[in-house]
């Protein structure tokens, strides 16, 4: 095996972009948890590396040329694509699993996902430039299964370290940016024809704009007293992003990008509003970060959309000799997959010699971080306490 | 109506810094308030979901060409300009305003912007490219305007919510420094020829580097015991590159677009220490942000830099057909339209029906928002209280 | 002197991701203590302004073609190179030193770095595209031998404020991933070819991602009880992109890459675990944020490795012209003027009437910024205080 390097540059700054969103967005939308952040941003870091080095080699297997490993922009742009999915699973399963578990997790989901990307674009070839169907839904329900198998009845009841605190989701809102701000490069990075790629990039911007707007009103809608919420607002608002990703390079009317956003925005908010405390509860599926309304729900949206705009097109142009059936076949056997994988890699996360996190330690980086202590005001106000008392005293 | 798509890839990696500067920069520079974190930043990226596409809209009305609307990387950069403009407004009134009055904000000033636009670039055929006149300084005294109609006299008196804490003004710093950083690619994003835009990139990394140094050692000199004020590094340093928009592709020197810097960052210092308490004492303008400061003052130095180089230049290069007078026009008429928008739209937000918060909610979070509880660290100490409490009273 | 523009645009982008890494990489990476940020992001945005245009002057002289300085995207790279240097002994004496000497130090340490940069590459013509030795070893060696010079006695034992806190720690990660993400963006900067460019970018991205897997892991085999130690995190996974500066453009293998990302890894693990104490307790230099770790013995191990790959290559492609010995004599010419630099400067620093920081006000922003006062929390609870008095009084 011998790696060759070839030469994209033009690529590079989209490269850079999708480079941002897998260790910035990813990393710090999930630094929400009050007591979760280093684990967040920092085994989201160790993840994102280690797959991405595992990425370019099974990647590079189903596409290797004379034994070599072909090496460059565009499969570095690959690399950090599967990567992605081995991170959404993450958000599914975050606070509950070791780094050691999810280093196993991120070896096999990229393994199966790798296959079943070959089994997407060169078996059925289908479309899916944005990795709506075998990025982000492959990746929520291989979370979703994974999270299934690990259940902890012991969570039944709120977790006290599973909220935010006032800063932690200002840090998340920087994930949230980066995300909704380079998914246009993300949804468009390997589309292989410039016009098509701007198609890609303006039709992904229309959707998330549209998304949001969609998010906010709703999100203030669904609330008792008609106030936002940040959960919504953090996740909800990039839902557009994903739903665009099977046919964001396909020549389809901007305005239809943005229903296709707006769409995207109302079933995630609906999603994270009444589906997520009917997973956990009724079906035993914690979903930490809510990754099936953000990944899940819009990626099979994505999907969807793929198999009815193949269906209704009628000119000849780039992507034309895509079918319905193909695109729902791609879309099926991802989630078949993806939860064949996940339950599979949940029963091996299980293994009693991997040592697993009590209930008790959940959702807290003092397990596996060395952490500061607790900041000094409260401590100085700890000093000035004796005054009071003293004070008090007087009186 | 229909919407076409244009071709410009290499537009595309300067448009992402452009976004980039909208979402994170405007976004997180606003973020110094201590508990109005959630709504700068949230608040900030629903104006901007809206109005690029409302932007997007309007300017493509003045452009359209066979009742078509042409979509390309460059009408999306000229909807991200207009949408600066609204982000400009919202931090005069930051604090002050309901969501919903700062979605009819966004509409009224995003029309009104694109045709005081058409009048400087088509009908007066000034010369403005990174909007120091059309872009800084309309949406400073629009919001200027605005926030004189709305005047709260409840809050003569510094409200206790409006000023910053150490976390805050650290996560303000985020938006200060990709502001600064992507600045040199706002003022030559449409800049049509690529040696101009060498040269815009050029004469604003100058000018932002001259301010920033004139700026520390101004705010070290105004202050009584010679410190740095947080308040000055975050804004007044970025002066440099509003003051620079007008005349930014022009054939000037280096060290010319230095001295404008440099000037720009003494107004700006001036005017934070001097005029803003004025404004708000003597004229009941209530600035949150400053934006007088970092965008007003900087903005018509620009204006006026934009009449002197045209005057004095010789040569015949690009851009030589500008002249002085219809530069002063351009600079007049914009600042016109922009208060007299202004005092329109606040007396529109008025409205009974529209909702008003009270003095006292002002700068709060809380009232729009789902906030998290206090944090834990209190919580700690309060639980340790008993224990001391104990300890005393043993005593 | 005048001052001449070229045209490069393609560089922009690239340009770009190391303009970020200097302001907000170098910058949010020194957040990390915990009274210490305002001082860390803003005098590392101070020493960056004055640098870049210092550098530009210095390095413009010795790039001179008729008494005239070019300036174009490449000089602004260099620029922003040579205030790198000046940005790592900033590192090294973080929190020790006043505004007025690190300005002093940064037009001294960016004159000699010219000087050196111009030995290395005009003279020995030696090979440093990412500066493995003229930048991080020279600006590492340079901080720690003016730190030496500055040495304070009464900081023996550990300064109080020289601690991180929960979210200056993922303040801190901001710095560390941005500088991550755009490294390999600075070993290519200034590749003159576009091929060599891309292997400079894939070398580099190897072996960042094989440096942090390792980092992580080491991090954990090093803690007594096997927990990641977030100082390492944040610096140690940068080590790979150091190293990879000398040969990040020749043709080596991308396994190679990924052995000299592993190795800089643990020698920069084991630096920060057992060297810098050491250094701290026998030899009096006082390394803040552990530059010798992260920039000086990964810049070494660049420098070895750039004699050992020019001593080892047969073929006849790009850059066969150099040879080991200049190598050598670049990587030793490099430290001695370094460190002869770095105790003159810290001579002129020690002059009395600079006006030095007490050993107290050390790590503390309050010395010369504006400082808000203590958070909120505390100040609620410290009402709620009198309520907890009297019901305990009541009992």
């Amino acid at each position: 095996m011998k790696i060759i390097i070839e030469d994209h540059l033009i690529l590079h700054s989209v490269f850079q972009d999708v480079h941002v969103m897998i260790f910035i967005g990813f990393g710090f939308l999930m630094t929400f948890l009050k007591k979760y952040g280093f684990s967040s941003v920092g085994i989201n870091m160790l993840i994102a590396a280690l797959g991405l080095q595992w990425g370019t080699l099974m990647q590079g297997f189903w596409h290797m040329e004379g034994g070599k490993i072909h090496v460059s922009i565009k499969s570095m742009i690959n690399a950090d694509f599967s990567t992605a999915t081995a991170l959404i699973s993450f958000g599914a399963v975050l606070g509950k699993t070791s780094p050691v578990q999810m280093l196993i997790l991120t070896v096999l989901e990229i393994t199966i996902f790798a296959c079943n990307e070959h089994l997407v674009t060169r078996v059925f070839e289908a479309t899916d430039v944005g990795g709506s169907m075998t990025i982000h839904a492959f990746g929520a329900y291989f979370g979703l299964a994974v999270t299934l198998v690990l259940h902890r009845p012991g969570l039944k009841n709120k977790h006290q370290n599973e909220e935010s605190t006032y800063h932690t989701d200002i840090f998340a809102m920087i994930g949230t940016l980066f995300l909704w701000l380079f998914w246009p490069s993300f949804n468009s990075a390997i589309v292989p024809e410039t016009p098509s790629m701007i198609t890609a990039i303006i039709n992904t911007y229309f959707s998330l704009a549209a998304c949001t707007v969609v998010t906010f009103a709703l999100s203030s809608l669904v609330d008792q007293r008609g106030k936002f919420n940040m959960v919504l607002i953090q996740n909800a608002t990039l839902a557009g992003g994903v739903a665009m990703g099977t046919c964001a390079d396909l020549p389809i009317h901007c305005f239809a990008a943005m229903c296709i956003g707006s769409i995207a925005g109302i079933i995630s908010v609906l999603g994270f509003c009444f589906l997520t405390p009917l997973l956990a509860s009724k079906l035993n599926i914690h979903d930490t970060c809510g990754v099936h309304n953000l990944h899940g729900l819009p990626g099979v949206l994505g999907g969807i959309t793929g198999i009815v705009v193949t269906a209704i097109r009628t000119d000849t142009g780039p992507g034309s000799r895509f079918t319905p059936s193909m695109q729902a076949a791609a879309l099926g056997s991802t989630i078949g997959i993806a939860l064949a994988g996940g339950v599979l890699t949940g029963g091996i996360l299980k293994l009693p010699f991997l040592g697993h996190t009590s209930d008790q330690n959940c959702f807290d980086d003092s397990v596996y971080w060395e952490v500061p202590e607790e900041e000094k005001p409260c401590e100085i106000h700890s000093n000035n306490y004796h005054e009071h008392i003293r004070s008090e005293a007087t009186i």
